[in-house]
């Protein structure tokens, strides 16, 4: 194994808190727990042994600093660390990782640049802990809207604000961490495929060209509780028998348009909650959580629109009252068109196999795009297996990701060696 | 209001905890907790107040004695006043009330009974909190196995041991709850009839036949977890959307079957639990928990089986590994003959409209009939409505109950007025 290799080897069980990576588990670092403050401070230790200089801002985002003309808007790039939980070792890590990887492919190389080059660790990227995701880059982009997530609880009843608290931040500053547009000229992620059509197409990097954000329902259906032994079959109004035809419904559903679609949709009922969910109560109240998504704005919402219509004719077929509301119904994000055509370039002038493609999975550069031109790098992990333990990206995937990163550095950061 | 209903409703208000009854959200008195001792308390005080003298066995249950011959065995009758979260406010206590009722009502008219007459309030009836029940009956029948729910665990990781520890009991004592066969002769429980059969049949007494006790399957589908925006419709194993057609699958199968049925068959699929829940990834495991019951103990396997047969086909057309096994597989409970007809006969006398029918639901009586002759009175419970806070019993069906209890009791405890 190369000296690179090895280095991004050990970097990433260092970021991952393990020398063995036996981690049949995987990993739980939720959002705003010690799990990520502990990893947080191992990521500044890593960069400040590169020579970088970091700070952390008001929201809990570090920042690793190569510093050059101070006058000069920063290229920047990074990714998270937070995880779901019993998540993979590379979704977020791996972007985080090959940054600092570039950074010291360059140093060790002789070169120096123009302008500085910030590596930013996202916090709290994930919804796992409380239902809402990239709290850091919004706070970064100025677009956080603090009075709508404060008392938003974890499973534990633990608000937002609470836990920022218990992050070493002050709830009242978080806004400060905002960066004035001019501070920064560009932004560039890289992230786990978290999917298949990589090594589908049996490519090495994948540049993306859209994100499919999502909208997002929930289904509230409203039965009747009452005992399981001594109410007839006739006598029911049983919410989970009336609701769950739907869930297969709605996998089929999306199979079925992606038949004719140009752009795929993925569509899926992600989550349940019944009450009272006792063995001798029949369901008096379901709760349904349905994630769809598409690059393809209008074929998403006319899902959702399906979704809604289906629902009806479940409510009219059981008499069980079934409500269906948005929770999320956000447009999808494209990226900026001059980065993605340097990256495309500059990854098959290393002579990667490389695709243009779309992403299915939300990341922080979706938040970074709205306030500075930014790019996504997509590099392959097995089975596209992703939040879960076997979670895996080889290190020849995670090196080609690094070349890329620091050959596009070279070109935005000017300098020489 | 008659003095005898103006009693029955403060005692009834007593006994909930309450003087208004304005119980919204219902009643929790969940087993082995604080609640439930609370209301052991008031139901000690109210019946010393009634001339009795109460004691506490071993495993909590409370024994309120009309002490007559202390050398013949007692004539029991009793029930529970633990409830499910949120229920109803008769369910149990409609029996406990009910029989000290019959009690004041014997002492009032001057009777002296021969023998001794215990009114039992159970402890521990409902499987709300630990999904086992009866703990209470059982260990007075010496039928307790406690090695087998000691570390049963409630959804806080509170053990039944723990909890009975909380409880003020004292774990390795518990069997010496049990009672010799000689010291009693016969047991009697009053429940409201959580179902519809007595209204729908114009009848005010139901005197029980049999109990169906339940078969309890639980269903494991075994997918896998991951990304729900980056995995395409065709490489996914969701473990939601392969096993969910299984909870109106076994609505309609219960229909369908008890079209041809003499004794009806209820089945219901009451729980789910999937992991991990989250609204961006595809569902890992579902457990689905599945309650069905007949006194026709054939019939009720019968079903059980075609469960694992639909199971299979599930899993053969989805490929997610599709698991069923039996959690409970109890034989109906036969109640005694002789005493139900003391009982037909006694509620028929009194000029009450009475039908002999079956519970779907499980009591302490189950246990008690076990070791002991037993009966089982049923009273009308508003549109069957039970295990929910709408649950009602009228204040006339009530006192029809006390009149039952009370010439049954007078039949058999001998003695004078």
């Amino acid at each position: 194994m190369s000296d690179r290799k090895a280095w991004l080897l050990e970097t990433l069980h260092i970021l991952n808190g393990t020398d063995t990576m036996d981690a049949s588990d995987g990993f739980t670092r939720l959002s705003f727990t010690e799990a990520e403050k502990a990893v947080h401070r191992q990521f500044a230790v890593t960069a400040e042994e590169l020579g970088l200089s970091v700070r952390s801002d008001e929201a809990g985002n570090q920042w690793a600093l190569w510093e050059a003309d101070a006058s000069a808007p920063m290229i920047t790039l990074g990714s998270h660390l937070d995880t779901v939980d019993n998540g993979g070792g590379y979704d977020g890590v791996a972007g985080v990782l090959t940054a600092l990887a570039a950074v010291k492919q360059l140093k060790d190389s002789g070169y120096q640049p123009k302008k500085t080059i910030a590596v930013i660790c996202f916090v709290f990227e994930e919804s796992a802990r409380f239902g809402v995701s990239t709290i850091g880059s919004k706070a970064i982009t100025g677009k956080l809207d603090k009075q709508a997530i404060a008392d938003v609880e974890d499973r534990d009843g633990v608000t937002i604000r609470e836990a920022a608290k218990g992050f070493g931040l002050d709830w009242g500053a978080i806004d400060e961490a905002a960066v004035p547009s001019n501070r920064i000229e560009s932004f560039l992620e890289l992230h786990i495929e978290q999917g298949t059509v990589l090594p589908d197409s049996g490519c090495e990097i994948g540049i993306v060209h859209g994100i499919a954000c999502p909208v997002r329902l929930k289904v509230t259906a409203s039965g009747m509780a009452n005992h399981t032994g001594t109410t007839p079959m006739d006598k029911r109004q049983d919410a989970f028998a009336a609701v769950a035809p739907l869930v297969q419904a709605v996998q089929q559903e999306a199979f079925k348009r992606n038949q004719e679609a140009d752009q795929q949709l993925v569509a899926t009922v992600s989550t349940v909650n019944l009450k009272p969910n006792a063995m001798n109560v029949i369901p008096g109240e379901v709760e349904l959580g349905i994630d769809i998504r598409s690059v393809d704005d209008a074929a998403k919402r006319n899902f959702a629109a399906w979704v809604k219509e289906h629902c009806a004719e479940l409510e009219s077929e059981t008499g069980v009252n079934i409500d269906v509301s948005t929770l999320v119904n956000n447009d999808s994000v494209m990226l900026d068109d001059p980065i993605r055509e340097k990256l495309l370039n500059v990854s098959r002038d290393l002579g990667y196999r490389t695709l243009e493609m779309n992403s299915g999975a939300g990341h922080d550069v979706m938040n970074m795009q709205a306030k500075w031109p930014s790019g996504l790098v997509f590099i392959p992990c097995k089975d596209g297996i992703s939040h879960h333990p076997a979670e895996f990206a080889s290190m020849e995937d995670i090196d080609r990701g690094v070349q890329v990163l620091a050959a596009f550095l070279k070109s935005e950061a000017g300098g020489e060696n």
